[in-house]
């Protein structure tokens, strides 16, 4: 059974084997938040997984449907693995993926409106500001291609040739097969986003290949397949789950519904934040987060 | 096992019996709508579907997921069932119950920034205009008691204390027990709503009861629990449902969070669009729906 | 001349002398907002200043286009200000009026957003929340005329009598004469707010005389009537400027028409908070206001 | 005194004699609109009117402010003259520029998203869609430098040299002179778009120079430079204007302020429906427009 997942964390839950050639995990908690790292090392660990070969970091944080500060620990941490994946100076993009009109897929341009952009700042007027040194930083929201026409990769791909940026990053809303895992997790990856590498759909793949660029993928789960859900449950029970979601003739309908929490709103606001300052604070790293606050907001 | 739903038509699915002594149960096809009305006519029947004594009437429409054109029939066939509930003349208060920032929560307000208003209109200035006979029509979002401190129905009861309507119209959206009926099915019913009901709140319920005048709450689900639908797939196995849900230990939180479509915020627009052009059109016979739109949008 | 302003303190410029009976004037500043209190005390003053018996406090604070921490002082000042104007202790209704679909219209409507309502929190349910002493607060978003069929002051009434509050707070945009007023300035009066009472429509008042409360009535300039700049600037220049604009035939239209600064949205946002976050900070005096912030926001 | 305007329109009515070389002007009416139509034909034309060689093209049409439907013959009429500055056939991309957080900046990006974007629509799947034949066109939103880092013109041309469009259509807010003007007239330009033109900026120049295409700038007037207001006032009285605005020390910060009407949300939505309408009427002429609304709306 392949559900529909785009957490590598939970792909490894599938694996048969704890121990698998080309799969390495790691798990550590640091101010609050649980980071598992997994690292695809060749082939045969990529196959095994269903990703390709590269760095997968989970970071489990406090629910965002919960009213709780963002200052807790969660956007230092994520700014202390962006910084492992991405070059230490040169110009980053940013893009935020996904369609701003439909709530459980606006977290990538949400999180460009936060963003820090500084890449048009003289270094001249930044010094007589006193915001000196400032790493430049730029951030597009390509669209969706109903809307647009284009494909995202081809506006990335675009606006990477003219900027020369080091290295990009791509904000986008992620599928996870758990329901409890909405809006409680963060992923980021140096393997970029591959939308249509499961149907052969080559042309959209964002990432290194591609660009010749470092590219670092950050998502958080927004939507979950709907039967996923049921699937989990049969399996929990002991019942032959696949059997049973053959039998799904008159449920059809609900199987290829994707859900989102009721609190999706909320979700997306704050984890949109979370990645903006995220990223903001690690772009700068000799600002102070209430000053790059106080700009953005 | 006791799952939740706003909707009678679930209700009845659950029955032991197609014939309970005080359900009644009619359906029809009126301009590709599936119309739907089940009457509870005594307490017997009241027990045994767990809805109060009265009419629930269902609509089943094409999913408003859908980009399809509300002006398919839907809205005549919705006018015609409101104007079977409401007394035929006087002024009439709609009320748009729910939280406009929860996109689901947030079918009642924006169904009510669509409403035509026109108990301010003097009749004078409506001949004037050329628009003469209006129906007195009020509208009113009352906001949750959250942000305002006020049960919904403590408003309501005030502001129809001051204006004296003939009825009141209610707007929520409603929780059902299967996705496939999201964004799907409008419900009305002359029994009001009993948000409490189950809990023994009476202070908040809503109705003909508590307000002297007939209460006419009309709804659309948009949100299910996400457990109903792991149950429902359990049950289709033959699997011992309720036994499986109990062992649901790790999965407690999903079984709490209330789930919607992907595709909300759409169903959200459409929905509001139907329920407002449903009233207005059934309050002002003798104006034409086009005439009624160019106002209203 | 008789251009429409709602604040005292321009009505004051226009007075021919400076010493007035009945209208005492008073300026302080305090953490870095100047504050003017202008007294009118008899029907004589009234006459003179065009505005009934009562107090009119401006605070003329940093403006609210400028990229400034609301926590600067001004947030205390105009807490401090509130908290003279009403009673010690008691239930507070606030109620924001507008549009909230008109960007300068939608300060009220925002503002009760951003509200701490308490009423409905049982006072043993704070004490274990360790939130205790509550003040009640309640809020509500009457909406307008056109779009509800019910006059502002008919809903404030009608809720006012269910809940019995010692005192109603009002909150709603207001008109300036002069452009550099727009987004710079607070006022606050016990008067209430009398929409209609130039045109001698009673039935709109919302005041201490209609309610038998007090009413505290807080604004923010956000529009201004195109025809004041002009006329000012041309009283500026020794033109006979009464006569200038009767000539005005052609610009008629422009004359009618209210303009609002090209950065409203930031005006109205921020405006909106600072009122919100004074009158929540006036309420709960034990809070802090960090506290406040994280549960509204 | 050279107040800011962008409207051609404006530019001419400052001309000292009705006759200059290089400046000829036509005015027609045609289904209710009025279209002047003002052709720049050579350098001294270009200097007299401050304007490049060119076509401008202004449609007078009923205040975007006002109800009223937009099918009453303005779509047609700009998808006409759109037309006109247009080639037959090819790839159209079209960019909507401006802040879309900035009401009455947004009118770009607010039209771009009711484009209908066709170039990623296979010919195939059209015709099995009954939709041939469609032309193709493609919409971006470049964001505003501030918030990109990335000044509009770079993400412009980069896009264009990766989709190579046959012709570019850019849309955007203007600024016009006259209040009267706000909200009731549309230029359209072939000589693009020059915000830096008066400042030597050429790097954000947008025109066929820059970018080897057709360039096409649709534009509405939503904002007004608030001394442009008292200028126009004093002159009218006879009063030496200039002279006047010298003395204007104390209001300095108002001659700054750029204000927009009251009702700015209205017009950005209907200015933005009348243009994307325009556009897609034009792109897709075998359409016909109440598709096109079903599509996109």
């Amino acid at each position: 059974m392949n559900f529909r997942t785009d957490l590598a964390l939970e792909k490894r839950e599938n694996l048969s084997s704890c121990e698998v050639d080309g799969v390495i995990s790691k798990r550590e908690e640091r101010k609050g938040v649980v980071v598992t790292t997994i690292t695809v090392t060749n082939e045969n660990g990529a196959k095994a997984l269903g990703k390709p070969v590269g760095k997968y970091i989970t970071l489990e944080v406090t629910p965002f449907m919960k009213n709780a500060d963002l200052s807790d620990g969660r956007i230092e941490v994520l700014a202390e693995e962006l910084l492992k994946l991405l070059p230490k100076e040169g110009t980053v993009l940013a893009a935020g993926l996904g369609n701003e009109s439909i709530t459980p897929d606006a977290l990538g341009p949400k999180c460009i409106s936060l963003l820090l952009a500084t890449r048009h700042i003289k270094k001249e007027l930044a010094k007589s500001l006193g915001l000196m040194p400032l790493r430049p930083v730029a951030g597009i929201v390509p669209g969706v291609l109903g809307k647009t026409g284009i494909e995202t990769s081809e506006i990335i791909e675009a606006v990477a040739k003219k900027i020369r940026p080091c290295a990009l990053i791509v904000i986008d809303a992620l599928a996870s097969r758990r329901l409890s895992r909405l809006g409680t997790t963060v992923q980021l990856t140096d393997t970029g986003i591959s939308p249509g590498s499961g149907v052969g759909n080559t042309r959209t793949e964002i990432s290194s290949k591609t660009l010749g660029i470092p590219v670092v993928a950050v998502g958080v789960p927004t939507v979950v397949d709907g039967a996923t859900l049921a699937f989990d449950l049969l399996e929990s029970t002991g019942a032959n789950a696949a059997k049973a979601l053959e039998k799904l003739g008159d449920h059809g309908r609900e199987r290829l519904m994707m859900v989102t929490p009721k609190e999706i709103d909320l979700v997306i606001d704050r984890a949109a934040e979370l990645i903006a300052m995220g990223i903001n604070s690690a772009m700068q790293r000799e600002m102070a987060l209430e000053d790059i606050i106080a700009i953005v907001k």
